[in-house]
């Protein structure tokens, strides 16, 4: 007997992954929570039946959305991220020498318990002694925020915009970002497919770029994720984003176990194809 | 009721696409051919069931595959094409100002004429003068190509490595055209996807640089290949194919209908994240 996961990513494209068994199945107080093994991709999380990520190919997001902002910064000491409460982008934020403490708002508490269980690889960093996690809505949290407090980098590590995390993707919560962080800090936020969601991509990089003066797209490729290229969305108050700071000269980036990102992937990921491009034209 | 095509890219994982329709379906002298309508992404041409492209994303692999060696290369005045009986890379081909001669190689002639009957925008440039259409094996076809008939580009646009496409993807057939090729010539292949095909990629580019002393890989974003990310191989005697040669110095690209290739896109297309890096490692 075969058993498949199928995604519909569209109503009319999708994916399937045939898996081997159902490790976890809950319905926590904010979504619908499945954990699989799966032949190809080992195992594998589900919120309300989209993949979050593989264990084969987690790497790529989480390194792609946490480090492509943080070593644009000359010394991102704080770091706030919300959602992510799997620990992947946390994971990837500790290997930049200068962060002191991050922040990691995490909804729903259920996510971080999960991936202790079942994702070892990926929750590690969230018992770190710089991370302290925080179980609250993104939103609320953000509007809470002290000038004393402000943050150097601030990401955004959401599911698709419906249910809990639709309130991410819009003009009032980008708002609150830009106020929550230090006059050189940097915004990031991973903002769909570029195949798929033409029009949000230019919406958010329209609003960002009122609010910052500027907006910049990078992509990467991520198998899982709808039509494989993902798009990242960054305001930036004082760093150019499409190059690593030159605070970081000398580092050896091959200490820090990197599977996708490296200095030239940096600048690259921020070169895109012409019908990319058009999205963000005004 | 919804009719869906689905395609097992491996043993265990495969894509989904809703169809309108089915336009055509034949086996021909070498393969299954079928033609769909789908919602999602136009017509769609499929052979013996593996995804060769559809009408709103075919650019990428066609412009991918045909405009990097030729912009890479001084003067391609004579290109050979081993497959492609669609079109597509003809087309992106004739962009380049110096092409005055391509054969075009295909075994099956049902390619061609499906391709005309279906797909004008993608086979318009077949009917080109300066092209020729030899319906051929192409082994057989490089084994007799003589001193001075020799071309400047020869491009693989070959199906997987199976059933008719087989012997595409072997060292005696990579020695034939090397020797198909004058003394700056270029050499492409499409080369499969860096997730699923590691050992084939590295085994490919092993021979590649035993051939001509080096081999390049660079990968574009397809959303309808497996896992999305897709490689390309170059072999090249003289001229360094990760970037445009400086002959087309005041081209004017933005008058070339490209929606993915650009000088920039071509460079940066060379450089891989780590773990594809480490496929083509000695």
């Amino acid at each position: 007997m075969e058993a498949w996961f199928f995604e519909n990513q569209t109503g009319n494209f999708g994916i399937k992954i045939r898996i081997k068994k159902v490790l976890h199945h809950e319905y926590s107080s904010f979504q619908e929570i499945t954990v699989y093994d799966t032949f190809e991709f080992g195992k594998m999380l589900v919120l309300d039946r989209a993949v979050m990520f593989t264990e084969r190919n987690e790497f790529i997001y989480h390194e792609m959305l946490g480090l492509v902002p943080l070593f644009s910064h000359k010394n991102p000491e704080t770091v706030l991220i919300i959602g992510g409460g799997d620990g992947g982008v946390v994971r990837e934020c500790l290997k930049n020498p200068f962060v002191k403490h991050i922040d990691l708002v995490e909804i729903d508490k259920r996510v971080v318990d999960i991936s202790k269980e079942f994702f070892p690889g990926i929750s590690a960093g969230l018992d770190d002694k710089r991370v302290q996690i925080i179980r609250d809505d993104g939103i609320e949290f953000l509007k809470r925020v002290k000038d004393n407090d402000k943050y150097d980098v601030i990401l955004i590590d959401s599911t698709d915009p419906v249910g809990p995390a639709e309130g991410l993707f819009k003009r009032d919560f980008y708002s609150s970002a830009e106020r929550a962080l230090k006059c050189d800090g940097i915004f990031s936020a991973q903002t769909e497919s570029p195949f798929f969601n033409k029009d949000l991509i230019g919406d958010i990089n329209k609003i960002i770029e009122d609010i910052y003066g500027e907006s910049s797209l990078y992509c990467a490729m991520i198998p899982v994720y709808p039509g494989g290229l993902w798009s990242f969305t960054i305001g930036s108050k004082k760093y150019r984003p499409q190059n690593i700071h030159k605070s970081y000269k000398g580092l050896d980036f091959a200490s820090l176990d990197l599977k996708y990102y490296s200095p030239e992937i940096h600048t690259s990921s921020f070169i895109l194809p012409n019908f990319v491009k058009e999205i963000c034209k005004p």
